[in-house]
């Protein structure tokens, strides 16, 4: 059982976070959804507000397997914005942990200097990142301790290649026939 | 541009809940999840909890266009036993308003008694409600205004069906380019 950090910014995209923090729950691990402000409730980008767990300043010194960042387009501007996130995820790279990011969040990763060169993101964004390593034909792109994926659609194949590497196969398996995932 | 009625009621799949309200939301109709309690706060399945938008019972004069309800074992269960939902959903089939449920959900429209001959839910419950007219291999099956489907896998294929009917299908066909969707 992992422990994964989850930020959720103001302008998250909701499917795919959902998808995240309710995939990777099935498969045991412990997620925690931490709001950037002082208060637990977040809008997405599609008037969807989530509670999250704990703000993030309260959990600047617990210790993490994976922080994985779910996308939107103004959620993404708010992550690649706050100093939390950046040196967060600059902690993360240095201690070689897993790192994840969806849609346009690989933007926010690139801004901290820890996107490594094969990648993938929402269609245009690799335009702000940079086009060389850029993958438009992968749904799901592992460089080391970075995974990326590209958006909505695809939030459902990046969860369960999360639980493939955190979890096993079988595990991984087993969640796609529970949820009747086809492919 | 249609009004649609979510109601969420506690252990709600949240996969499929948010990708019905997002996806709906992105073609420009108006959704009201409601909360079955007298608090908004409803906490899903796997313990995401979404402030819903009203409660019900702050709604029950209101006209909607369409009724969808996200599944999860719990959540149709409480569905299920909730009088005001029961009591709306016969309101729906006798005005001839469309209606919609996904994964277990479709039972709480049979205990509703406004369940068609044909539909498809998650694997099982059709032995809970009746297994002629129940369609495994359909991701989405539509009888006149019910409209049913499976589970969190077919939740993206449902909400597209929903807007296409409801929108008309450059809208549904837009919005799959816009979340990348493939098929």
């Amino acid at each position: 059982m992992a422990k994964i950090l989850v930020p959720l910014a103001t302008g998250f995209e909701e499917i795919e976070a959902v998808t995240i923090i309710d995939v990777l729950r099935r498969a045991g691990n412990s997620i925690i959804a931490c709001s950037l402000q002082d208060t637990l409730e977040v809008a997405g980008a599609h008037f969807i507000t989530i509670q999250a767990n704990k703000t993030l300043k309260n959990v600047l010194n617990e210790e993490f397997d994976m922080i994985v960042l779910p996308g939107g387009g103004l959620g993404t501007q708010n992550l690649s914005s706050n100093q939390m996130v950046q040196e967060l995820l600059k902690k993360f790279k240095k201690e070689d942990k897993l790192i994840g990011a969806i849609c346009a969040a690989p933007y926010a990763l690139h801004t901290a200097g820890v996107l490594n060169q094969n990648y993938t993101c929402y269609p245009s964004f690799e335009k702000k990142i940079h086009e060389t390593g850029y993958h438009s034909n992968e749904d799901v792109v592992i460089d080391q301790n970075v995974i990326t994926s590209r958006g909505p659609a695809t939030a459902m194949s990046f969860a369960l290649k999360l639980v493939e590497i955190l979890n096993g196969k079988p595990n991984a398996e087993q969640l796609k026939q529970d949820m009747l995932v086809k492919h």
